[in-house]
């Protein structure tokens, strides 16, 4: 058995997201045909994180075992010439230990959020940020955003398909930064629960407009219970940017 | 008689370029269209530049005149509401002297254009990128940039279709950086030749790839009549980006 851990860019937009899915087409089923065609193995390609539909991802991480032995050159080669016509390519691939598992194994992971803060909507960015027309106060966002860095338990954000056993996670820094009228939100943190970015980033948006407070974060940082707060950012502002182990 | 200068971003895919034609779609075309919607008036609108077909725009400039007075914060919400569906946007519009003319008044041009350098065709890129596999050798470009800067005959890079009755033009500044597998090629000059960023970059990438030395550069500044190097770079790659008054 030889294990690969592959590296890999995608356009979400048209795809239900990473995991395989009865209805919709997924990037994870899109990289297993890929690798049927060339190796004639059904496998299982297990990724780093379970975006959602339409969420970008510039470096995801996945691993899958071969019974038989590849270059991983090859394996590149193969991926993107099966993966046409999806916008999704393979960056890099490598031949790793049997131990190596592309979620388990990860120390962290790094999100961008992008919003295009302007009244005139997207054109150059038209798929890849979220559009917000009336005016975002930086200075207030940043405020918030350091409340939320640190250990808190996200129960407030936790939503009805989340599947995870704890809601208790750790946000290692948030950065907010603001080049012409585009806001890039980064968020740094060794794993997260379901839509928990888009739902901080919803959720600072509320404050850049002066219609959250630093009580409305303190008492989402402090919830006993979900609370449906209806501030999720749009998928299509989302990309997975890289996953450290 | 009111004159308005806009400033408008595109993604130029899908159009023949800024310029009016009796085949195809421009930009000038609709945003004609657009100012004709709610001013029932047929104004010709002139841009600074004339961007080729499938070229972008984060900030071309242009001006139209218009008989009657309308507060630049209307024009600006109605050319956006009348451009729709076309990925054409207006940024920003100011009422301008009768002796402002986009063209005329311009002092000098920014223009970036993007490569992808890596094996793996783009995704999150596509239409933003020239995807170059070969690994291109930036410090090898950058001394040929230097040859390039200055004033020189561009009659080299002639095209058939140039109608400038002067080939002579100056380059302010080339630089190129790299960003990950993304080089960007910024050229700054009071104005161009027909399809000169796109054929200097094209001469820059022979340059990268070693099949181009010092001596073929030279050879391009110092000829006497148009060459057809066949080294364009295409359109896609291409973006103006901020034209200086």
């Amino acid at each position: 058995m030889h294990r690969y851990k592959i590296l890999l860019e995608y356009d979400g937009a048209g795809f239900c997201g990473w995991q395989r899915q009865a209805n919709g087409l997924a990037i994870q089923a899109c990289v297993e045909n890929a690798i049927y065609k060339f190796t004639n193995e059904l496998v299982e390609v297990i990724g780093s994180s379970r975006t959602d539909a339409g969420v970008h991802a510039a470096g995801l991480v996945a691993h899958f075992n071969l019974s038989k032995q590849i270059l991983p050159g090859t394996i590149v080669s193969a991926l993107n010439f099966h993966l046409k016509p999806h916008k999704i390519a393979a960056l890099a691939c490598d031949e790793v230990d049997e131990n190596f598992h592309a979620r388990f194994s990860a120390k962290k992971k790094l999100y961008e959020y992008t919003i295009l803060n302007r009244v005139a909507r997207p054109t150059l960015d038209h798929g890849r940020v979220w559009h917000v027309v009336s005016p975002l106060n930086i200075s207030k966002m940043r405020k918030a955003a350091k409340f939320i860095e640190g250990t808190h338990d996200f129960i407030g954000l936790q939503t009805s398909q989340c599947q995870a056993k704890s809601t208790l996670r750790t946000i290692e820094r948030i950065t907010i930064k603001k080049t012409g009228d585009k806001i890039f939100i980064q968020i740094i943190a060794p794993s997260f629960i379901h839509k928990m970015v888009r739902n901080i980033v919803g959720a600072l948006k509320m404050v850049g407009l002066a219609k959250w407070n630093d009580r409305n974060i303190h008492e989402m940082l402090n919830a006993a219970e979900p609370i449906n707060y209806k501030v999720t950012a749009p998928a299509c502002g989302l990309c997975l940017v890289k996953v450290f182990y």
